[in-house]
């Protein structure tokens, strides 16, 4: 069997889909390991320390994945313009990545046409035995750390409190938007370096952990939240009039603080707007909001994708796209890890081969396309041609 | 009085020399508080903000200083090409600023020839009485945090250590050099952050605060330094059987270090090269060393101040210059504090006029001229002649 990891090409990417010690790993299951010169790079990998850990570096993609029967990516294989990456994989490969695929329905009809079998790693489900496969909590992680520096770096003042001889600096006030993995991780980084913190989520559920790190609970007084608490769910879709008081508590404490992060993501679908103009507008001069949902339209009114812009009242928004490539290394290290888990999965140790056990609920969940078809039922399989005449 | 701030024009400036709080104190000594339009911008200070302190606003720097008693500065004045900001201030004006009088015996010669009464805030005596006016140990330890953060932002991992399900990651290995108060700060920031600290300093009298902050102190092995030590005071030259032993054990430790923060100054002399070429280049890919005496002359070779430089095993070399400007706000706001300290002392409250006792050590020890002459004995005063003479 031989495993090949290609250099990523899209602009702004420096993760890449393996490690040094990934590699070792990966001999160990019976593969032999093809990297393409350079791939490490932007993660603080040089060449050499691949060789050292037993793998080949070939000069180029084409040459380091033709002839290879697993291809590890971090971003989709890029088909655009003069670029087909798909082009380099023989047919029967099997391609793992983010294979972002929500938004890229034409690629994974692609991948079926080129014969590959193919992966997408956001779609690990959430149970307990894909935990070291799950791509989304270990980026999340970082991102909602990397969000913090990020701040840290654009706010003009320091984040903890400080007494001296010359007068007291008051604590930064923080409120991060959305307590999922990214959210608590911010909160918990801006903790750290000496922030006040409070965290909104509409789930009730998320309070004690953001409480257990510290930080305060902004909460909505209503009666459609303590019914939405008492039916021990997550809150989807709230009363209008309960909206209208989340937005109007949001809009009081945001007039008061520093540094806003947002977190809110939908899995395929748009982040929900939270932060609304009339919110920005009521913030202090020097502050900065930094939206990680950015990328998937924003839980910001006027955020831009990949920029920075400031507001007449001197609101810095920051809409970063990829933030986890600024933390290369560690992302790096935890995505390797995560393939190495999933690919794990699907070896077969003793007659050493890739087995496509499509009972596993990983697989199942997680395998968009098989022998020129597509077959995950959200996206192109069967069940989704189905769902989609009954919506039709 | 009337009291004149103008805009700061040094590039790369973001700080001003008064905040709306002291405003109120300025105008309740019995001063009238001009300030020219924009010069709290970039410390996210809006002139409608010290307009409502009570401060009037100025168009230009000649509208606000023309007739002032005191002027307020951060930087010096800039005399260069067609600048002349001494141009427009009136004879027997005071002057107080940063005026770097180690670097500036020209400018000091002509704010003599103009006839103004100036003061340096960086000879500010280290006495108690002066703590509240010490502008070196207020910016030295924003400074101190803010390296920390640009490290962080440049480097690509994060500093906690993280247990997770696909794995751990290591935490960050930082090692300050000088623990000072800038160094100090850095330390205890690093820490908050989640990193394992070491910091290193030839005084061995600073052992116990590093330690206190949680860091490991780095000690040289040698007679030499257990004789400084029961000296009990600063360890300012040491024997080069211990300057070498110094050396083989930074480099030693570097070797497994992450990030290198910098501190080490000396009062007007060029910073002491800590850090050599040979240290450097024991150094891990993607490692990172910040340099806050890039602008003195530097702690490490080949620093390059103002700049960031990638060596050939890819350590990244940061020479940040005038660090302080990016926590404009708080710096600002810590500054103008120890300025209004200062004028304080040389208010008659009575007289509503300037007093200046010579008697004072804190006035003594940073006045630059007075009625048209050189007064300080190290920067050109009857006592810096003397020593010339000697010295010649």
């Amino acid at each position: 069997m031989k495993l090949a990891v290609p250099r990523e090409i899209w602009p702004g990417e420096k993760r890449v889909a393996i490690t040094p010690d990934t590699v070792k790993k990966y001999t160990g299951l019976g593969f032999e390991v093809v990297i393409e010169s350079g791939a490490g790079e932007h993660a603080s990998i040089a060449d050499d320390r691949y060789v050292e850990a037993g793998a080949t570096i070939a000069k180029t993609a084409k040459a380091a994945t033709g002839d290879a029967d697993v291809i590890l990516k971090v971003r989709p294989p890029m088909v655009e313009g003069k670029t087909n990456e798909l082009a380099a994989y023989k047919k029967g490969a099997t391609v793992i990545g983010l294979i972002e695929p929500y938004d890229r329905a034409e690629l994974i009809g692609k991948m079926a046409e080129a014969g590959l079998t193919s992966f997408a790693m956001e779609l690990v489900p959430r149970i307990s035995r894909a935990q070291s496969m799950d791509v989304l909590s270990s980026q999340s992680n970082l991102a909602g750390y990397r969000a913090v520096i990020d701040a840290a770096h654009e706010f003009g003042r320091i984040f903890p409190m400080m007494m001296t001889a010359a007068g007291t600096l008051a604590p930064t006030r923080i409120v991060v938007v959305g307590a999922g993995v990214a959210g608590l991780q911010a909160i918990a980084t801006a903790k750290r370096l000496g922030a006040v913190v409070s965290a909104f989520d509409v789930r009730p559920a998320v309070k004690e952990q953001v409480q257990s790190l510290g930080g305060t609970f902004i909460e909505v007084e209503d009666d459609d939240a303590a019914s939405a608490e008492t039916a021990g769910g997550y809150a989807r879709e709230m009363s209008d009039d309960y909206k209208k008081k989340q937005a109007a508590k949001l809009k009081e404490v945001l007039a008061k603080t520093d540094i806003v992060i947002t977190t809110a993501l939908i899995p395929g679908r748009p982040a929900p707007e939270i932060v609304t103009a009339d919110m920005v507008a009521g913030m202090k001069n020097g502050s900065i909001i930094l939206d990680l949902a950015a990328e998937r339209g924003g839980n910001v009114a006027g955020v831009k994708p990949g920029e920075s812009t400031m507001t007449e009242n001197g609101v810095k928004i920051m809409g970063p796209s990829n933030i986890v490539s600024s933390v290369a290394a560690d992302a790096t290290a935890m995505y390797a890890k995560n393939l190495l888990n999933f690919v794990t999965l699907m070896v077969d140790g003793e007659k050493k081969e890739m087995v496509f056990n499509r009972e596993d609920q990983i697989i199942a969940e997680t395998m968009l396309t098989r022998d020129g078809k597509m077959v995950h039922p959200k996206f192109g399989g069967e069940a989704d041609k189905e769902t989609e005449a009954e919506n039709g």
